[in-house]
């Protein structure tokens, strides 16, 4: 019952499983046809209330983004201080940003005020209007992966900078800043877990039954150790266009 | 390049058009290749560091939704208060929770410590862990529509209400408590749309230019005023197997 054709079906868990965060951008436009849908696809995540707090700032300004790229250049340098060693080195090595590498950069802001004071299903969790804006981004990432456009989300930054550099006013807060564009390949896994930095989880060790730590239901538990139940549904490796 | 062919595009744009937060679920079992399915879509959602900080919670058990129930029972009828007259009467009737018609209700957590001292990428934005949990739950949201399977996201609920119920530590935050089961049908628009509880923004209002309040670039303002390149890629009304 309502459940999509394979092809439609596939090209959603293609789409989940291929994402992957992009470092590395190739200088090619893209048409605004592709980000027109790409943000489209964000406007329509889900929100509390429908109160769609969301707002796409689309950075192309080239004097402007180097303000930004320095700024995540003193934030990375910082933040390396917390490593030691070798783990310091592969820190400083990892590419951290494409901010300028990329032909477009996208920032995406919540307005926690947006339809106050009654937003409906927002009395007793606020940080909702923040989920939803984060549901969007997701939403434009799988679209992105879609079209073949990469996404960066750069998260070495202080909001406030954002803030400056781009006019947002006080009570906006800057979700995410990410850079957006064609890209050589698309890793078939995360960036870093073939540097060696971090694995992959594995899926049983992240459900429970009922409470915290009680085991999974066991029907269900059954179908997580098959992995053919929960293998990613990617037959050509490579994947198609690519 | 990259892209993906036709068909796959267009079940993920159908996944995100045609996702809906859904109120009124069948009691249909969900079998639990499915469920791991949807369980392991959310496991591939992005993470910030690679720190996958989520935990999938199953609530079956007839009693804890009871309590669960209940708890947001009292919750709604406090929220009431924030609206007068016939808004309030609005509020009341509209179907909130599906706790204990759904099959099964799914608490997504995400634990705030994981990983910790030193998460890549997380000094300057604590709060990206959270980000990176409504992201994963977003990919459940979608595969779950793929599925045919219907998700409702209950915010209307203490988090120290399912830190008590559910024996989830302290340092654990709930961040969304989801209903999921068969439906009679996936609505063409939103509850609160249909409702006339609220109206969907354009995505022109939503689109900046490099600064806040600086209109679109001229390309792309273009092809978002042309609603053919962002219009939904439904083309079958009630749409495959519905």
């Amino acid at each position: 019952m309502h459940q999509f054709p394979a092809e439609w079906k596939q090209g959603l868990y293609e789409a989940v499983y291929r994402r992957r965060d992009m470092r590395e951008f190739l200088p090619d436009a893209v048409s605004g046809e592709v980000v027109a849908r790409i943000l489209d696809a964000g406007h329509h995540g889900p929100s509390v209330g429908f109160m769609q707090p969301w707002n796409f700032l689309v950075v192309e300004d080239r004097a402007l983004r180097q303000r930004i790229f320095d700024h995540v250049n003193e934030e990375r340098l910082k933040a390396a201080d917390a490593y030691e060693g070798d783990k310091r080195e592969r820190y400083l090595s990892l590419k951290l940003e494409g901010i300028l590498d990329a032909p477009l950069n996208v920032c995406v802001t919540c307005d926690t005020r947006r339809r106050d004071p009654a937003v409906l299903g927002r009395q007793t969790i606020r940080e909702t209007d923040v989920y939803s804006t984060c549901c969007a981004i997701q939403n434009m990432w799988l679209a992105a992966r879609a079209e073949g456009v990469g996404m960066g989300w750069v998260s070495i930054l202080e909001p406030e900078a954002l803030h400056r550099f781009l006019n947002i006013p006080a009570h906006i807060l800057p979700v995410a800043y990410l850079c957006m564009g064609y890209v050589p390949s698309f890793p078939d896994k995360p960036g870093l877990e073939r540097a060696g930095w971090e694995t992959r989880d594995t899926l049983a060790s992240k459900v429970f039954g009922n409470r915290w730590n009680d085991p999974a239901p066991e029907a269900l538990a059954a179908c997580i150790a098959n992995s053919s139940a929960t293998a990613p549904p990617i037959t050509q490796p490579g994947g198609p266009g690519s």
